[in-house]
């Protein structure tokens, strides 16, 4: 039953290895967003949508992320299934011809998304813990900074419709039942692998260590090893307590409806 | 003489110290900015004027990069003097309030850039170097991370500005006769420290080997630590043959003005 409902396009691309090197790879991308954001101090006006009344009600990093998609959408960001706009609503169509991405998921995946929680998680839980209070006047440096976070973390979770993908083609008898009985705690049991959710963390507090320090030519002591630019630690808690689990929202939204 | 034409708003934090600070916390901005272009193709579509007619004879890259940063000068990123854009001609004015920036430098250092250089570089002579042949079709995530290595380039490169500024205040008498000669060889045999950038050639060129590692949590093997995400040898020659050179012809130009 599950092999006659086979997405529109398959691709041998899909493979889980071709997924977990994308996964890790990503890993990197995000510790790199956030020890670049963390140049900056908070700069919380920013983010006072009563601030600036010249911009309508909305604070300084939404009109600018309002605006960056935007641009991006005319240069055709959005026609590949991994990017998720925040403000997918607004969006212009693209200049530029479509190119021919290869079309993996199932075509409900377009309607799965977690943006307005990762929107919220981001600015009011991750950012207080990797900036200092303060501000320094660069709000559109802040802005383009934390877009980039935004967009990393939300191609690394909405990621979560590839793993699901590949899960399912894995083993779509295993997953069958459970997306026909709608049965949320049953796919997320199998979805979860605790060992590797483990081993995830304890990769990317080691990539905070590594890419957060301060290189120098001389063997550091171990005062200025201790100097991260990101709390390591915190970068575990980013991945234990949001991008995992929200991850695995996007992987049990995108099975659910796998076989309509 | 000299110092009866200090600048209009001399700050305390302009120090040598905080200059070098700035510079050595830049050259990971840049290194990781490499590194995240090179997770893309080199995408030769997005920088040939002539394949999307929709565009009016202007690569994608160049309407992004004129979009982005006529959002990023809405938002007051053009108010710090740090800030350099390659397209100041058709740049919007700011939506905000402008924040008050410590006016360190001589008001002609408006005047000073180099930006059409360090963008026929990036795009001639450093993208072939960072990136594979082919095309994924990615070209507006291409694009913005285009953005973002132009702009680590600019503002590490235009940051001569504050490197002349502080070595002038520091010796002002030794600088006084070669600005008024207007002789550019005095001047950049003042300012070439070999041994210094020989060290900042070594360090850039660990930084690329230590962020653009495949970090895992065993030890790794030597096969797997000589991949790295860019050649660090490139990251090394940037520095020399483009980064160095060009920060140094902004600080002559700076200084040849420095006492008008």
């Amino acid at each position: 039953m599950a092999q006659e409902k086979a997405p529109p396009s398959p691709s041998q691309d899909l493979t889980l290895e071709w997924v977990r090197d994308a996964l890790v790879r990503q890993e990197d991308s995000i510790v790199f967003a956030l020890i670049e954001r963390a140049r900056f101090p908070c700069n919380a006006p920013a983010y006072n949508p009563s601030l600036f009344p010249q911009l309508g009600g909305r604070s300084l990093v939404e009109v600018f992320v309002r605006g960056a998609e935007g641009l991006q959408a005319k240069c055709g960001r959005y026609q590949n299934p991994e990017e998720v706009p925040f403000f997918p609503d607004d969006l212009p169509a693209p200049l530029i011809t479509a190119y021919n991405f290869p079309q993996v998921l199932h075509p409900i995946s377009a309607s799965v998304a977690v943006s307005d929680a990762i929107w919220y998680m981001y600015f009011n839980d991750l950012l207080p813990l990797i900036t200092v209070e303060g501000e320094d006047g660069n709000y559109a440096s802040t802005a383009a900074s934390d877009l980039i976070c935004l967009q990393a973390l939300s191609r690394r979770i909405h990621f979560g419709k590839f793993v699901a993908e590949v899960k399912y083609r894995d083993a779509p008898l295993d997953y069958t039942t459970a997306i026909h009985a709608k049965d949320r705690d049953a796919l997320m049991k199998l979805l979860t692998f605790e060992a590797v959710e483990e081993m995830v963390k304890r990769r990317v507090k080691k990539k905070a260590m590594v890419f957060g320090q301060n290189v120098t030519l001389e063997d550091k002591d171990s005062d200025a090893a201790s100097q991260y630019k990101v709390d390591p630690s915190v970068v575990a808690r980013l991945y234990e307590d949001w991008v995992i689990p929200f991850t695995k929202v996007v992987e049990v939204d995108y099975l659910l409806r796998r076989l309509d």
